[in-house]
């Protein structure tokens, strides 16, 4: 194994899913979480990072850099917002590793509040992760846009609404065992799925991720604290033009090829090496194309490990042990935090009922639109 | 000298002012312009950083990293977008320079539209820097914010609203003789500044930057290219909590003090050694503090510079020879940016008629919202 490129210390998460909490509360229980995770004082921090989407259209708040480090009073420390769409939280950690060039046990806050608008305008606004001019405006919303990808998908390998129905049956399931996923719905079934209504089709109800508010928090650091640290291996990001109408395919996503690449190459393994992945489902369609992305499967051929349960825990290659954001929850600027912080617990094997046994190499994978942006991190290894 | 930390290979930047054009159309101007003055193809960058503020209130379109690096098509270069209400763009420079520790060639693009929303809409847009919750909806807008720290500064320093009309004079004098500034008032006077309506005591029309839209451009490398090549000495940024009401003092910034004594110490530099400074006048009082904070001046001191006249295209310390935010314009993200364009002009000595003679180490000072974030870069040097 090469030197990691670094560490992550500590970690903390919020429950994701509707809540009453205001941006610096989530925050700030995230943040609480991860310095005692890391047994580290506010003092120890060098610089903060804060990922998030909607801080304008919902919140009417910008600079959130200021109030997030600002929970940090008198300090002074660097910092700033990231934002990349739905890949905010990925792209914020891949900062911190590069900032470590200058910083040290730099603060990652994902943090995002959703539920506090509602209807069209959140559609809306969710819909600034797209092309406004030409797509979003249209009617190319968020869904439409996966739709599109699962239709291109079905017509080039044969894929079948069964194969998404049993990717939401597995993360629900998966989610019943997280404690801070959005949704623990015990009773989910496939007459449940089946009876959703259409979103936009091929995708209903079940294939969709749900709005969470929420926050997650990462302390990363060049060097090892003790034998809790969790090495990152390999940080990557990629970026693509915005709309799918730009681009040759909608069964794939290059920027997240190109992060992938990247990724692994710097980590010295190959998708072989991986015992387990957190990626973007926010649509269920999304997970197979991830997986097919992140070479974990060939293209078109995902959706075998899917049927043949290897996906699951206990399977070969089990993929959002977290529930993912399908069931896990999609708190957007934290989505990519909390895939860091589900891979810690994973690495440590502090994951409890959702525990997959033997991980030893993970892969995080955040995207951002439809693909415009992608991080790609692979953590554990050295311990 | 020390070693510098970066190069600024090449920069571009639009005219800031009211525009027809379009945040793609307005970056590509801006971009086409760094590389030419590069030398550079767009397949030699390595990533993209785009300082960008607004473009979720404004624009309805996040996700500008992928407008913005589609641009580039084809490349799928790691991106993301950068927020730090006005001193997006600062901080977007100094995360291109941590970023060198993996990428090189980074292309920083700081870009706003704000002609396209008009009157209370805009107030509320603009306000998002701020503390919304306490301040801005109980009205203590930024104007409002500005007024407190002049009606501070005059209470403490025996500072006159005369002191605050010389800063106008003078930059609107400056952006006359710059093509890309937004004003070129060829007739203002004593009389037209008289004349200005209050906006919030002791504040007038004349004391306020206007809104811009804009872009600017630089290449980041880790190494010089040639002899137009200029060294980055020293950058640094730093934050504070986000209102002034959470704060000991409204004559000073802590975190602009906290920024400038970091870059300053990068450089192996004092405040003596410094040639010019583009400083952050999104009010006139604020340069007064801006020079302040720099050291430029004692606390309390800077009137005396301005009264003689030395902070003037001649003078001593030549302050805003481009206009500054007041005459030369405010387009928020690319305001940062637009900075260093101006300092590596001046550093090249192809800054026309505001050329500052003899110009060899130039300091840019970006702030956001009342200080709650602020960049300070040092530039110059070894040519």
């Amino acid at each position: 194994m090469p030197k990691p490129c670094a560490y992550v210390l500590g970690a903390g998460k919020t429950r994701f899913g509707p809540t009453s909490k205001t941006i610096p509360q989530l925050a700030q229980e995230a943040i609480i979480e991860a310095l005692s995770d890391a047994r580290l004082d506010p003092c120890d921090i060098g610089a903060v990072i804060v990922g998030n989407f909607l801080g304008g259209p919902n919140e009417s708040q910008l600079h959130l850099n200021s109030v997030v480090a600002g929970l940090l009073p008198g300090l002074n420390l660097p910092s700033w917002r990231t934002e990349a769409a739905c890949a905010s939280g990925g792209v914020a950690v891949h900062q911190a590793v590069l900032a470590l060039s200058r910083y040290d046990n730099i603060l990652v806050v994902g943090v995002e509040r959703m539920s506090n608008v509602v209807g069209m305008e959140l559609t809306r606004n969710i819909g600034m992760a797209g092309d406004v001019v030409l797509d979003q405006i249209a009617g190319l919303n968020f869904p439409a846009n996966y739709a599109l990808v699962a239709q291109s998908h079905f017509a080039e390998y044969g894929t079948t609404p069964r194969d998404l129905e049993l990717i939401s049956l597995k993360n629900h399931a998966n989610a019943n065992l997280n404690p801070k996923a959005h949704f623990h719905l015990k009773e989910v079934c496939q007459a449940d799925i089946d009876a959703g209504p259409p979103v936009a089709s091929p995708l209903r109800l079940f294939d969709c991720c749900p709005v969470s508010d929420g926050a997650a928090a990462v302390i990363i650091s060049s060097r090892r604290a003790d034998s809790r640290s969790v090495p990152i291996l390999g940080s990557a990001v990629a970026s693509d033009v915005i709309s799918l109408a730009q681009r040759s395919t909608c069964t794939s996503f290059p920027a997240a090829r190109a992060a992938a690449e990247a990724a692994y190459a710097e980590a010295h393994i190959d998708s072989r090496d991986i015992d387990f992945a957190e990626v973007h489902d926010c649509f269920t369609i999304a997970e197979l194309v991830a997986m097919e992305d992140l070479a974990l499967a060939d293209r078109g051929q995902a959706t075998m490990l899917v049927r043949d349960g290897q996906t699951s825990i206990g399977g070969r290659i089990p993929v959002n042990a977290s529930g993912g954001l399908k069931a896990g929850g999609h708190a957007i600027g934290a989505t990519g935090v909390g895939q860091i912080y589900e891979s810690v617990l994973q690495l440590r094997g502090e994951a409890g009922s959702r525990q997959v046994e033997g991980a030893s190499v993970g892969v995080a994978h955040n995207v951002g639109g439809v693909g415009g942006t992608c991080s790609v991190h692979v953590l554990g290894g050295a311990t």
